[in-house]
């Protein structure tokens, strides 16, 4: 399995197996903020486009994200990989897509995959690995009903 | 080898083998701007400490990235990854440990280490890897003089 | 005039005067890695925020900033003021107001309101001062096309 | 006086009076992260400059900004302005001075001004206003401990 993260994060992976449906698409627009001085955006941006996609997957299941720190539960980032393929640049219009790749009551694993807009090409692909963590920062399973939600099929 | 981005990348890899030296270590402050809602550093900020230690490791080898690219030349990030160990806090000082793995005419890979200032325990660590670009962003060996500092070993 | 640059920069200026039609909205999602450890948006944020309300300003007068820069031209900020009156949550959509307050050939004043969507509440206003310089960096009369295009009224 | 807030938030304030000691000087590198496609610092980096310039300022008067918040107080920013005259480069050094201008009991105001290591000009200066608010975001005024400390002087 190509995407996964072992393999995604293998430096020798040239041979990357698009995210295939389903998975969901947010659009951003690239922001002259996020732009550095060799005239693209910068490595770190990625790592936010990235967030955006998981709080956009998290709202569409139904579970804003803003509602599991509420009821006490936090995902926090124990590993991110950003593979840079083609680059932005500012006012680009960079498609995100998400999808869930791991989801147990303690660890989730989301892929991701940006593209441009209208064009075919591969910008980046990468993935983050979050493990759920109660209010005291204590590794915890998540309750049972947000798991579910979260499991559940994204519609095509 | 446990340090190479290969076994770095491995979400499986709960064996990680510290830095030794020589490597360079710079330090940071944890600005506020860089914390996040759940009071510690953000996902993004790890990157761009990372850049921090590369700056500074190029400076030490006696070739300022910023000349590098004044002769017309960019190591371009194609990779990038972080593994994150224990959070950090605002204001915390962090140690940036940088080493270079790899160095050809067309490929660096940087390996890093995070630790708190004054405690044992890793912070975070992770790699990134650079191809050689020249003005118009194609893929260009590096000139020779270049690679030579680069490579000599870092005083001990 | 209460929406001045003068009169906005004023710490005693308790009587703000909303912006009045016609003027541009954009609406932005607060990001997380927006938030600090209070959890709030960050101060910078907002002339981020700014930054984007410009873009789309131009893009709406038909002169997208990414080609007044092709040109030759930037509109390199001077100054800038944002007064925070409201905080902004993670995931709180953030309506973005900007008008344009002054347009010579080699000075634009913008002027910004920021509101929560669906409450009245004003969170922040300000502006921003921008000076037109060519490519080597001097100031420089824009085009006559190009003020005349960001000049036209925005339709109501 | 040309430094307080209301002269600064002046557009046709072209007497600027550089601060005079004392102040608190600190230095930072200009980060790559920190450029934008004009090659230059972003604007938005500059608040956040100002922002280390407090933290230092608060630490030099034995006072941790972090200890003001683990008592249960916070300054939150409610106005932020800044005069941009010269551009900072990547890898510049910038050495930030800060400077008291007021301290009531929920109220501080903070002057600052940036220079490029080894030049006479003039980068930047702006300020910000604070006001004190507790843990539930109330205006509240400081301890008597934390104001008189803060309002020593510098030694010079």
């Amino acid at each position: 399995m190509k995407n996964s993260p072992s393999s995604a994060g293998s430096p020798s992976n040239g041979t990357y197996l698009p995210l295939s449906p389903p998975y969901l698409e947010v659009g951003e627009r690239v922001r002259y903020s996020e732009t550095d001085q060799m005239g693209v955006a910068h490595n770190k941006s990625y790592f936010e486009w990235f967030e955006i996609g998981r709080t956009e997957f998290c709202r569409k299941k139904g579970v804003p994200y803003r509602d599991i720190e509420r009821r006490g539960y936090a995902l926090v980032v124990v590993e991110a990989f950003c593979r840079y393929r083609r680059p932005l640049r500012y006012d680009d219009t960079v498609l995100i897509r998400i999808a869930l790749q791991t989801m147990t009551p303690k660890k989730a694993v989301f892929a991701y995959e940006l593209r441009a807009k209208g064009k075919e090409a591969l910008i980046a692909h990468g993935y983050t690995v979050h493990i759920a963590v109660n209010k005291d920062g204590e590794v915890c399973p998540l309750p049972r009903d947000l798991i579910e939600k979260i499991r559940e099929p994204l519609a095509d």
